[in-house]
């Protein structure tokens, strides 16, 4: 009833909508509608009360609310079931409990803050309040086990797209980095799956993506290699505006990925990376070595030109060397 | 302690020991002795006790305890924790329970009865007290998640090798079956995992095999299709001496794994296979076809050579096609 509340008042945009109005339209008494209007703006809404006009939407809170979310986002699967958190330990890990418990294909996990957020390898990723979108994603998909991995692909071209989409320049470093032209990282993704030999029970895709840090906000350790999207355009950037249209770009791959295959998001990856064709320094589990990075084979990994033959790469840590002057 | 007792008992072998040479060589009252013989009685062992002589241990329970599999044991890593239940609904889910709490490599559940065990693909695993060997163990490999699936074939091979070394006439369907003679299935095999993209966080394979069941045991749905090693012999099979042959072939080969590579499964498991060289029907999700089971390739697939070319399988159901005569 809340988010009926909600659309009315959008739907008046500028103007007022009076209480019995509501009240009317919704079928409910005026002090009902009254008791959802301090209810939103509890929840951070600025609602102006006028004695005889009504009432008038003049801000809604940075929060990446799923009613702010949901009403306009044009997906078939990801989002239609969506969870928002003010502050949990890893959306990761609530979005693995939710899938163990049943939760849908698509289900989305975001949260305002996390307090323990993951990265890749155990490592850790910062994650403050309202500065950035940190969310994952359920999905059970039909392919095998096997193919999951090619999942981050999926999520770092998704991402790409919505960035280069509202005017930012960045590409991506194998596997799944998303870095800005100085090759800082904007984006961290972390997929994890549970699996039978021949199904995926799910897959959790974790993003994480710097939006409005400024460089105090980011710890030390980490400031000179990390960036955000508001130290690139100098100034904030729409939260809701970009995580709807990466919930959307991750849904248009993934139903495609499902109906055939991820052709789409191989290409579509060649086409935004920074490492092929560069001379890298790979640090693999059991041997380092360079080369240059020729392309990527069909099950994501990364294929390496060097002295001594063409190696291929699918886990391990990869570093762009820098061109010599 | 229990343990400890239990173990000079047998260092008695069929003669006697007294409870006062318990009580010095163990540290413990007489008092102490007298109550561990009670427990030992109350969990099915048949100790004598002579006035004079002291005390005997004529039988032990036919159950999977971890006190009698694990003092002769000979494996590195699997079985080295290993927890037993009389009854589980699934052996598997208390594995998995059990792994994201942190059970450590190697740790085996196992169960005298499970009330839903569990088998590929959804389907259920008839799993009735003390008449087979269910039980599932924990692993956490350093190979990549892509490699976990061959973890079904490596259980499938590890069966194997027991039951040969115990005189069956056994052999492999692909990808896991282990069957009779007649075709009919005595083991069965269901392996998850849970994963990141360049990690296995832990496989737990889940294994089931049929020993002491006699036709009247079986569901009638399976009954034509199912058989067990008591009916194969005429005659009731040891469980733990079977048991203890399965965790230290999969401890061989989990090794040999670790440090080489799947190479020695693939080539074991063609050695064993019943499926290669046959006429075989395909199930797949999408789509059903027949051929010759040609070879497995490296990833484990069926590879099946067809009138239009060569096919890989990587998941469905093959059956073999029975002879012209």
């Amino acid at each position: 009833m809340q988010k009926k509340v909600l659309a009315l008042l959008r739907e008046a945009g500028d103007g007022y909508i009076s209480g019995e109005e509501i009240a009317g339209r919704l079928g409910v008494s005026r002090t009902a509608v009254w008791k959802h209007i301090r209810a939103l703006k509890a929840a951070g809404y600025e609602i102006e009360s006028h004695a005889r006009k009504g009432y008038s939407l003049l801000d809604a809170p940075d929060l990446l609310l799923p009613q702010e979310i949901q009403p306009t986002l044009r997906t078939q699967v990801i989002g239609k079931n969506m969870i928002h958190f003010n502050d949990i330990p890893s959306s990761n890990n609530e979005a693995k409990r939710l899938a163990l418990e049943g939760a849908p294909d698509g289900t989305v996990v975001v949260a305002e803050a996390q307090g323990a957020g993951k990265g890749r390898l155990s490592r850790g990723w910062y994650s403050p309040s309202q500065k950035g979108i940190w969310f994952s994603v359920v999905l059970r998909p039909s392919f095998l086990p096997q193919e999951a991995p090619k999942c981050t692909l999926m999520a770092a071209v998704a991402v790409m797209r919505a960035m280069k989409d509202m005017g930012f320049s960045v590409g991506i470093k194998w596997p799944n980095d998303v870095l800005d032209d100085n090759g800082k990282k904007l984006v961290g993704i972390l997929t994890e799956m549970s699996a039978e030999m021949e199904r995926v029970n799910f897959v959790v895709i974790g993003t994480g993506i710097n939006v409005n840090l400024w460089p105090e906000d980011f710890p030390e350790d980490v400031r000179d290699i990390a960036t955000s999207l508001s130290m690139l355009r100098g100034g904030r950037v729409d939260r809701l505006e970009l995580f709807a249209r990466v919930l959307e770009a991750m849904d248009e791959l993934y139903v495609s990925v499902e109906n055939d295959g991820f052709g789409t998001v191989l290409d579509e990856w060649r086409q935004y990376s920074v490492t092929l064709g560069q001379e890298v320094n790979v640090i693999g589990v059991r041997e380092s070595f360079s080369g240059t990075a020729a392309d990527i084979d069909e099950d994501g990994a990364l294929l390496i030109d060097t002295p001594t033959g063409r190696r291929r790469v699918l886990a391990g840590d990869v570093s762009i060397r820098p061109r010599k002057k």
